[in-house]
């Protein structure tokens, strides 16, 4: 739901911070939010949906547009022109990244990246700027590490994976079991008891390998494991472990879950392999404070004819804590408050309202969007798209 | 020089490990050992230069061939068969990276390398397997870190140049000064007095870029720079820093050196573009231990015609302190290495004496291939083409 006008993809989490393509896409963004839409409610219930073509038969001709799309050409150009021609949005990302930097919920960091922009887009003149308050959960990573005791001693790069619990102080030293796939792990059923399990699976694609990330520890649980190692969800390594969010089956018993990078990975199963006992030690003290109030940062540009039909645009404002959050999702929250912005700058008021919304937890909750889209189940928002 | 017939390019240092491309390089360097190559010796000494053809001109015909080739199909053909139905490199070579790891000179895991290098050439039935020994420069790096502490507090990734000298134990806390090349740090001048430069040159080619690293601490030193910072000589970063050796030029003061990241130097770049004053702390324990006793490993397989007449292949054996030395040279090594054993077990004896040699030191004093130069100027080793 959150990417639904965010071009940047959650699935590829590559990184696109190319100006030249940050500026295109805002120009899609604006774009998309300059023509009128058909909203679900001015849909026809009745409305039978069209039998899909079969591959043999002709195509079937388009329905005539709905919109005259030359009314929008000069408005378009003023903004493709603006979007071309400014910095901006390039500039307000580059201030997010480097000086208020990574943005997980309840930290500090995130707390002054809303103020900033809540400052912003009133400087910038747009309509009822406001930081809707969300209570989100705050999760702290804290020190972590994962050596090899056996059969070489030697340190493996990690990042705890966000949700998981901590170690005991002392860590949990125990042998390795690698599998490439649930199968694999499910095929060994108990003789994982007692070990930690290490997910080899090779990036295919994001649905498919996160489940790895996602689902991994409880699966491993299940069978008596006491940790869970997990292959990070890329397909481009330098040495590079990959945090992101885990979820617990409330089933099993919780076990500590942290990624290793491809390298990592790929060196147990090859000592594996070889017929090598593997023992790892992996020391982590992840654990969540109490809730933290935290905040959707919401600003609006009025619509002129029916302003209380309301298109949605936006990103997720958190990020995790070890990075820069400039791709997941910084640039997603700034093209989409940049196009709120050159809109008004240009003195262009669309039809109808466009709220920009910078979600708060994506990452680990999303109790910002959850938030959000209660807001809208109210009678008086029965006509806002998102 | 010693990179004359191992393929893995030391300009490039890209990652090369797929085992076809290792296979496939291996065979050429085994086909280059076993057509006898004209030697220095046998160069006539009046001969003149052929003129180089102008570009208008017909080409020259080449030379009619010294050598049949045709003799050489069936051996060719077997040593293929061979080298493409073996593992016997990659296994080494996983063996060597992930067991005995990284092999900085004077480090113990370089000692067991060469020890284990020796006993595992002696089973492969070589001859004249040796350890040559070689006393090399014993730099170890120590903890070392970079932090930001304006224009916001933040920790960056760096890795400490080999050969650097350490900070005061409190560390070198001044303000940065970016440069993107020699001739603005030139224009600048007695303006970087009391600061730390950083270099952020962008990557052309390793031969260019690269005089940052190994020059640069000495030519900021000149105008009274306290610390250098060099951007990785790589285009290609995931936040990952790459050591090297840098030189210091004995004329000037010496100041401890470091390399950052891509993203480490664009950040400063952008936050100096900005105005920003920018204050760093940079600690580094690096330093000088006696120099230790070291060795090249050699081994033979003794021609059959003219055993004194040599042709030398290798790799070099040490690597930098922070990964495996998989490419940089482990590879290199480990397919001279197996050269010279898939011949032994094909039973082909070539007519002149192959000598495998897996050099130690080069990364910092190159002083395995100095020593076995030594060794060459004998009058008895006249004969030696490597």
């Amino acid at each position: 739901m959150l990417a639904l006008l965010t071009p940047f993809s959650r699935s590829t989490k590559s990184f696109r911070k190319d100006l030249l393509n940050v500026r295109l896409l805002l120009l899609f963004a604006l774009i998309f939010t300059l023509i009128p839409i058909p909203f679900i409610k001015s849909q026809d219930p009745n409305q039978q949906p069209r039998p899909s073509a079969s591959p043999t038969a002709a195509p079937t001709p388009l329905p005539p547009p709905t919109v005259k799309i030359d009314n929008y050409r000069a408005a378009a150009a003023r903004i493709i022109g603006a979007a071309l021609t400014s910095n901006r949005a390039y500039e307000r990302l580059s201030f997010l990244t480097d000086h208020i930097g990574n943005r997980l919920s309840g930290s500090q960091s995130l707390d002054r990246a809303i103020e900033w922009a809540v400052a912003e887009m009133k400087k910038d003149g747009l309509d009822n700027v406001r930081a809707e308050k969300v209570m989100v959960p705050h999760w702290v990573r804290g020190q972590e590490s994962l050596e090899m005791t056996a059969p070489v001693p030697r340190k493996l790069m990690m990042l705890g994976l966000g949700n998981s619990i901590a170690t005991p102080v002392e860590g949990i030293t125990a042998d390795a079991v690698v599998v490439r796939t649930f199968e694999e792990l499910d095929a060994l059923g108990e003789k994982v008891r007692g070990k930690i399990v290490v997910y080899n699976a090779p990036f295919t694609n994001y649905g498919a390998t996160v489940r790895y990330r996602s689902a991994g520890a409880s699966r491993a649980a299940r069978y008596g494991a006491v940790a869970a190692l997990v292959r990070s969800i890329t397909p481009v390594s330098l040495g590079t472990p990959h945090t992101g969010a885990m979820i617990y089956d409330e089933t099993q018993p919780k076990i500590p879950a942290a990624a290793i990078t491809i390298e990592g990975a790929e060196l147990l199963q090859r000592m594996q392999n070889r017929g090598d006992r593997i023992t790892l030690r992996l020391k982590m003290e992840a654990k969540f404070l109490p809730d933290a109030e935290s905040a959707n940062v919401v600003a609006e540009l009025k619509g002129t004819e029916r302003p209380d039909e309301v298109v949605v645009i936006g990103g997720h404002f958190d990020s995790w804590d070890v990075g820069q959050g400039a791709n997941d999702d910084g640039g997603g929250c700034i093209i989409s408050w940049e196009a709120a912005r050159l809109l008004k700058e240009l003195g262009l008021r669309p039809r109808r309202t466009i709220r920009v919304v910078l979600f708060t937890n994506e990452e680990n909750g999303t109790r910002g969007g959850t938030a959000n889209r209660e807001t809208l189940t109210r009678p008086s928002c029965q006509n806002t798209c998102w």
